[in-house]
C-alpha cells in the first residue's frame, strides 16, 4: 500500500516502548508520564452532537473576559435549546451557537471586550519554535496552545491553527461574546490573528465538525436550508458531568522535554519514508498531542 | 449575524464593479479578463463521484512523467473500475485508488521516477511572495501552482497546500505511479514537500473530499468497512467530455497585475471588519482564485 506517512500525532494506546525512538509515536509512548497533563475539567467543555461529542479546551489566560462568558452561558444551560452547527465553509470553519441573535443571553454580556491579544509579561511558560514564522517574530506554545509574539510590542496572541476555537464577532471590535462559537476546519487561516478573539482548542472530535456538509449559500458558507444545520443537544463543562460520563484524556505538556523532542523530531523526520527531512517547522504544524488518559 | 469575513476566494457571479476595490471580491469583479485563463482541456481531470465532479488542473511543468503516467491509465479508463476513496484522515488527505494494489496497470508504468523537486532554471514565470517562509528561500506561485525554491540548490518544487494532489508512494522513491493519489484536506503538511510527488491541484470539489466520513483504521485513517469507501464511477481529461458535459472554468493567472494586488489586499485587509491588518501572507493563503469562465 502506497501511503502517507503518520503526520498527526495519533497516540494509540499500546505502541510499543522503543530504546531510541524513531519516530513520534515511539517517543511519546517512551514519554514520561509527568510530561503529560490532564485538562482541568472546569476549564474543559464538552459539545454533545448527534455523531459524538467535541471536547474543547477553554483558554482563559489568552481570553479571560470571553471564558467567563462562555461560562455564564454555559452554566444556564444556554446552548441547549435552539442552538446549532449553522455555518461550515470549506477550508476555513464551522460556526455554532444561535444563528438567529434573537435568543435573551440571560446572565450573560452581550459585548465582551476584545482579547485579540495579551501582554508577554506574566503569559505561561512559552516554548519557542525554532524556525522562523511569516506572520509574527516568535510562535510557539503556551499552556498547550500556538501562540505568536511580537517584542516591539510586548504582546502575545493565540494563533488560528487547524481544530482552534474562537468567538465570532460583527464589526465591532466588542461584538463577540461566545453564543456564537467558530473552529477552524481547513488551512491555518493566519490572516485572523489579532483579529478576533481565540478562546480555546478541540482536543477531541474536530472531525465530528470537519466532515459536516459545506455550506453552499454565497459567500459565507451558511446552510440554505435549516434541516442542513446540526443540532447542539448540550454543551456542559466537563466538571458538570457526573465521572463515569467523562472523556478522560491527557495532552502533552508543551513546556516538557518530551515536546521539544516531538518538535525536533518533526522538523527532522529520518525514518524509513522520509528522503529530504523539512528541517523546518511552522506552529500549525506543531500541536500539542492528545491521548486517552492512562 | 456574527461573521468571520471571506477569506476564500469565492467569485460569485455578478459581483458589483467598485471604481475602488475594496476587498478581494471586487477586485476581481473588476479585473480584466485577460487576467484569467481556461484551463487546458488535455491538463484537466473530471473525477466523477456519486456526489459530483471533482475538476483537478495537472502540473506537468513539475511532475511530467507521473502526469504521463497518469494519463495512460486515464485515457484506458484505469480508474471507471474497482477504484474508490479508500482513506480519509482528519487535518490531512483524502487517498483514492486501487487500494488493493492488484489490479494490473496496462500500459502505465509501475514505477516513476520521483519528481519531488524541479530545477529553478526553465520553470514557467514565478511571482514571489514578499514574506518570508518557514520552509524555503522563497515562496509564491508559478502557472497557478504554490511553488516553494531553494537558491543554494536551484531547485524548486511544489508545496502541499490544501487542495494540492499527489501521488501515494511506499518507502521506495520511485514507488508512486499515480494509480494512487491524493488530495491535502488539512492545514498545509509542509513536512511532506520534497519528499513525495505533487501532480496538480483541485480547482473544484474539493469539498466532495473534505466532507466525506472520516477514517477510523489508527494510524494511518483508512476505513474499517469497505462500505465507507466512496466508489470512483470515472476519471475522465476534460478534452475527451463533451463540450456542453464539461466544468468551464477560469483561474486567475498568477504572473497578473491582479494576482499581485490581490496578494497585496490579503496582506493588508482594510475593509469594515478589519482591525489589525497582517502585513503578511505565506504561500497557503495565497491561492491563484477559480471561477465559472464567463
Amino acid at each position: 500500500m502506497k501511503v502517507l506517512p503518520v503526520l498527526v500525532f495519533a497516540v494509540a494506546a499500546g505502541t510499543a516502548v522503543a530504546a531510541t525512538p524513531k519516530n513520534p509515536g515511539e517517543l511519546l509512548a517512551a514519554s514520561p508520564a509527568t510530561d503529560w497533563r490532564k485538562p482541568d475539567p472546569d476549564r474543559t467543555l464538552y459539545m454533545e452532537l448527534p455523531s459524538g461529542r467535541v471536547v474543547i479546551e477553554l483558554a482563559p489566560d489568552f481570553a479571560p473576559q470571553h471564558v467567563a462568558n462562555i461560562r455564564t452561558l454555559v452554566k444556564a444551560k444556554w446552548f441547549d435549546e435552539g442552538a446549532s452547527v449553522y455555518r461550515l465553509q470549506d477550508n476555513y470553519v464551522a460556526q455554532w451557537g444561535d444563528a438567529t441573535e434573537k435568543k435573551p443571553l440571560g446572565e450573560a454580556k452581550k459585548n465582551v471586550p476584545a482579547e485579540f491579544t495579551r501582554p508577554i509579561a506574566g503569559m505561561p511558560t512559552f516554548t519557542k519554535l525554532p524556525d522562523r514564522d511569516t506572520y509574527a517574530d516568535e510562535a510557539g506554545y503556551a499552556a498547550g496552545f500556538p501562540v505568536a509574539r511580537d517584542l516591539k510590542s510586548g504582546r502575545a496572541w493565540l494563533v488560528h491553527c487547524y481544530g482552534m476555537v474562537g468567538a465570532g464577532r460583527a464589526n465591532e471590535l466588542d461584538s463577540g461574546n461566545g453564543a456564537e462559537l467558530y473552529a477552524i476546519i481547513g488551512s491555518a487561516p493566519r490572516l485572523l490573528d489579532r483579529n478576533v478573539t481565540l478562546v480555546g482548542r478541540v482536543l477531541r472530535g474536530i472531525e465530528l465538525l470537519s466532515s459536516l456538509k459545506r455550506g453552499t449559500k454565497p459567500p459565507l458558507g451558511f446552510y440554505e436550508k435549516p434541516e442542513d444545520t446540526t443540532p447542539i443537544a448540550s454543551v456542559r463543562f466537563a466538571a458538570d458531568v457526573s465521572e463515569d460520563k467523562r472523556t478522560n484524556l491527557e495532552v502533552l505538556r508543551t513546556e516538557s522535554a518530551t515536546y521539544k523532542a516531538l518538535v525536533e523530531m518533526r522538523r527532522n523526520r529520518k525514518d524509513d519514508w522520509w528522503k529530504e527531512p523539512a528541517g523546518h517547522v511552522d506552529v500549525c504544524n506543531s500541536s500539542a498531542p492528545v491521548r486517552d488518559a492512562r
